[in-house]
């Protein structure tokens, strides 16, 4: 299996150090996975024969432009040369999410398609914008897209509706898809701080952005239950069909009166089925304590499903990080190979 | 896709009114399910060109005796003969479970995967003594054997451990897999009955059987625990390797001061790994509200994997009953008809 990285960030790091220290497991497997490209911002590393992990891995820790690499880095590396080449059967797309356009990740899953090249994707731009388009070249082309890392990272949210459910119709969707939201409720839960103090703390930990509007205004929340919703409800709906609203407006008294009610407020991504037609909000919901999500505190994330024949299907976990993000990579990866098709 | 069914109670008549009920579904799975064999304790009904789903559950809601039934019915329809026409392509082994012999289903498993025709069993039996044996044989013909259906039904236990886990190195097992013992439990917490009260609450409203050790005791627990350690942490044991206690010696006393102490009883089966080896137990545990199966109440199931690098995770699920049970086994064949190599 020859793999190319495109976008070299923390979770690309994280990637290429598992492939490294996930080598028995993928022997087991029956992987024999040679990374012959990594393409960051200003040029890459391309081997044919297979980039030296582990000594590339050595070379990352002290020097952070990849170009650099005396054993076939240059600036000169392209994704269009790599396609040119032919040499290689995985693309591992993991370049910044752009959530307009979704470039440059969108031309780069594309085409890798197109030119009958699976892909695995961390970037949730081109899966919001265009997936049933993406994943009808798929299909065309008899290879598969792998976009579990977009909806949580570690959390199997597309696993759970696709593979888990399979066979059943799923009636709802319900997420805590979003660590930082749930981080801020819960500080002002434990503490009786304000938003804005807990936003703070968030930010202080890295647990929330210098610019947190994405996630506490609801829209991170939103992307997610859109791709669930899309896949896993067959649907090509778009986030304007969202009826979003955030959590900055939270106050301790409202905090307050609800754990005096006995329960707590998530930040819920709701997609349910009325009269045959899916209806999504994100807002900020009250659960009391038999919900099976009242529980899910802290950084933790998960989803929820109905169906009709399997039964409600609770997923709760999802580590954050970049590890549990690269592993959810190699996840789609390692699926892909034990032959799931993704794309039907 | 040439479909068998062996072994007509219950849950066998669910998973044949879901393949009617789910025609659509199929269909758009690309999925084009011809059953040739329904075959029962005194006879079956065979038809080569497929059987008319439609018109056998009309006649079965009168009649229970199969071999009656004008279109295919006869008392000679045996499992030797169904192999000797070489017309399936999947058997649903759904025989009655023995943990001793694990027959007759072990024996049905092992002619099928032998005489390479895939299987899908909700036999608990021959997966307990032989899981090994019995995947080394769907390796070497090339065939696959989904085992969903015999660890909780429903719930995707195995699914989560081995699919939504893919590449992550699973730690530590934890699960509440047995809502006969959850239920006793619950009733003693929120009525104050004593244990034997409870328990005949169960058998009333059909959730315990008339002889209720094999729940009560722990061994459905137990063998539920060992299947999936044996299939997800690739090891070999036997049930002799797990200590076993069940609930029977619990007294209101006891609820009382666990609940007292702001935590749960819930039977437990935990398999750890400790200095290379895994020790594996079934016993009542007292689980404080920040555990993931804090909340596992009622009928409900849960299972709680802790992994390397996709961190932990927890399934929550498993609607009781036949039809869930039915549809559980819908799931394992089309996941293998999506491809997926459960045996590799």
């Amino acid at each position: 299996m020859r793999v190319a990285v495109i976008g070299y960030g923390g979770v690309g790091r994280a990637f290429v150090e598992l492939i490294n220290s996930k080598k028995d497991y993928l022997q087991k497997e029956g992987i024999s996975l040679q990374l012959n490209y990594v393409i960051g911002r200003n040029g890459g590393i391309y081997n044919s024969g297979g980039i030296d992990i582990g000594d590339f891995i050595k070379f990352g820790a002290k020097q952070r432009d990849i170009t650099k690499y005396s054993k076939g880095g240059n600036a000169e590396i392209t994704f269009e040369k790599m396609l040119q080449n032919k040499d290689v059967d995985v693309v591992i797309e993991m370049t910044p999410t752009n959530k307009e356009t979704g470039e440059p990740g969108m031309t780069h899953i594309r085409r890798s398609l197109e030119s009958g090249i699976n892909v695995v994707t961390a970037n949730k731009g081109p899966i919001l914008i265009a997936y049933k388009e993406l994943k009808s070249i798929a299909l065309r082309k008899g290879v598969q897209l792998g976009i579990g890392c977009t909806t949580g990272g570690a959390l199997p949210s597309i696993n759970g509706g696709m593979m888990d459910l399979a066979g059943a119709d799923i009636l709802s969707i319900e997420g805590v898809l979003n660590g930082t939201t749930n981080f801020i409720i819960n500080e002002m839960e434990y503490s009786g701080v304000t938003y804005q103090e807990a936003l703070k703390k968030a930010q202080t930990l890295g647990i929330a952005e210098t610019n947190p509007a994405m996630d506490v205004e609801g829209w991170d929340t939103a992307g997610k239950l859109l791709i669930l919703t899309n896949v896993l409800m067959n649907e090509d709906k778009k986030l304007k069909d969202i009826s979003v609203e955030g959590i900055t407006n939270i106050t301790p008294k409202d905090i307050k009166s609800c754990l005096a009610e006995g329960k707590k407020y998530k930040l819920l991504g709701k997609t349910i089925m009325e009269n045959g037609k899916v209806h999504m909000t994100v807002k900020l919901e009250k659960l009391d304590p038999t919900h099976p999500l009242y529980g899910v505190d802290g950084k933790n994330k998960a989803v929820r499903y109905t169906s009709d024949v399997l039964g409600d299907l609770t997923i709760i976990g999802g580590a954050s990080g970049v590890i549990p993000a690269g592993a959810s990579i190699l996840r789609d990866l390692i699926n892909i190979n034990r032959g799931y098709r993704f794309c039907r």
